[in-house]
């Protein structure tokens, strides 16, 4: 395994900045985002990224594909423009010859990240005789929704293997269930994965995610040949009020890199190990004193595989 | 099933006015607290209970049995005096005639409760070399933790059995495994009970900290026997910045409580069904209309059992 700079990590810094602090720091690889490759330009990065012999360890990302539980025309077109929205994710990834295109699911339908819920119609005091709410603007049919990622993963990967296109599964923390993944657990995702090659579909195992679970080891040693991408950071305590910022440099955090990290590599994960943080100081920072850290508690903390 | 306020709700009221307030809001049982009880007088709370006719649907709460992984001689102690304390607490909970103590587990040793982590001794850059961080005065030994809480039950489910006390594992949404239970899903609850009879250890399923879990529903299906308590609340969204009051009123969030209450009920659970609200603004709201408003939104949200 060999570390990587997940470009998240460096927000500030474009595809040709992170490209260039990759190389100055002697990093061989380097995990994209779209938002950042469109704005490079893809065939410009695809460029850059070749010149320099950088590997793609994964491009972020696909996914929210859970539109289609709310009643309406509306809703059902959302989920038809996911579709379309990752097949370009799948062609760019293509394009980059990304290790993988990780794909965060999505949440339940309706429910905006980080926004409050809409109106769920519910007074205080319901009419007499129980009636039921008003119908909210969002859904709490999880199983529908968790339905609907496997639908669209019946389209996506087909597509994919086509294109010689590994999509990765990422569960992410069940904090994250309502507006981001209905995806929860690794043992959720690799029983999605069974219907498909392991050179289709596969997951992430991000410990920032995974840390807490107690099916961990058991579902790291069933998950031999689907690892697609292993992404480490820490779980700071207590979290931020955004939750989503509550990722850390390693040894910021809870998390003891030791045991996963050498469970990864017992399920026979070789490749690229990103660092991908999410923090408003890790961001507010010098791209290269950001890098620099990220090296050295890589080096202090997770254990070579 | 039948409705039960878990006297956290209307955390103003002391146990002489919970117990008044279900008996004129009609309600057949209460949850009680042990802060509460020690208030009250546990005789006082005892006789209150009786004549005005209320089943103590839970005692809340042992636990926290997780010291012990950190080096020094006042860790040592500090678990032998978590053991005396849940020993404490089962005489209550006897006293009280509870269906359960409820038994939130603990965190990583050393970790508080909402408070920052201590130091940890790593400084940006590690010196040269890669050496070791100094120990921080915290444990990130999870599996540690859980065989210690293990090694806890192995004592006190016994002296729970000899004075007719059921222990009830609660497992905690992954969001409090850092600093309040590292006893993250029913699976893992279930997993801790089978070496002792049903009548002494069982599990709290509460829909705020299970929702999400992809093996909920085959989870249920196998604690036939073993559910001790069931407790209602919503899951807000987004979480307030101190995680531990997202509990919502039902209606409130993003849970169904239809398929869950229904597994609950097919599990052969026909106990009470506590609402257990942590909340600022149900804090700050009249007791009275809040109990009212947990009468009206359980009858027309949560199925009867």
């Amino acid at each position: 395994m060999s570390l990587s700079l997940n470009q998240w990590t460096t927000r500030r810094w474009s595809v040709a900045e992170a490209v260039d602090g990759c190389v100055r720091h002697g990093l061989a690889a380097v995990g994209l985002w779209r938002e950042k490759v469109a704005e490079q330009g893809l065939a410009e990065t695809v460029r850059l990224v070749r010149e320099a012999g950088l590997r793609v360890s994964s491009l972020c990302r696909g996914g929210f594909l859970t539109a289609g539980g709310l009643p309406g025309e509306e809703d059902r077109h959302a989920f038809a423009r996911a579709l379309d929205d990752n097949r370009r994710a799948i062609d760019e990834a293509a394009e980059l010859a990304a290790a993988c295109l990780v794909m965060v699911v999505g949440g339940l339908p309706g429910v905006r990240a980080g926004a409050p819920l809409p109106a769920s119609g519910l007074s205080r005091e319901p009419a007499a005789g129980g009636s039921a709410p008003c119908p909210p603007g969002f859904s709490r049919d999880l199983a529908g929704a968790r339905e609907r990622v496997a639908e669209a993963l019946g389209v996506l990967a087909p597509y994919a293997g086509e294109r010689g296109v590994r999509l990765a599964l990422e569960p992410l923390h069940p904090v994250y269930c309502p507006d981001r993944a209905v995806l929860s657990t690794l043992g959720q995702a690799l029983d999605l994965c069974q219907a498909y090659p392991p050179e289709q579909v596969g997951v992430v195992v991000d410990t920032f995610h995974v840390w807490w679970d107690p099916r961990l080891s058991d579902d790291l040693a069933r998950a031999r040949g689907r690892i697609a991408a292993y992404q480490v950071c820490d779980y700071l305590h207590p979290l931020p009020a955004d939750v989503l910022l509550g990722r850390g440099m390693m040894g910021d955090g809870v998390i003891d890199f030791g045991p996963i990290t050498r469970a990864v590599a017992g399920a026979g994960y070789t490749g690229d190990v990103e660092v991908e943080i999410f923090n408003a100081d890790v961001w507010a920072a010098d791209p290269n004193d950001v890098v620099a850290t990220m090296k050295a508690r890589y080096a202090a903390l997770v254990p070579a595989g």
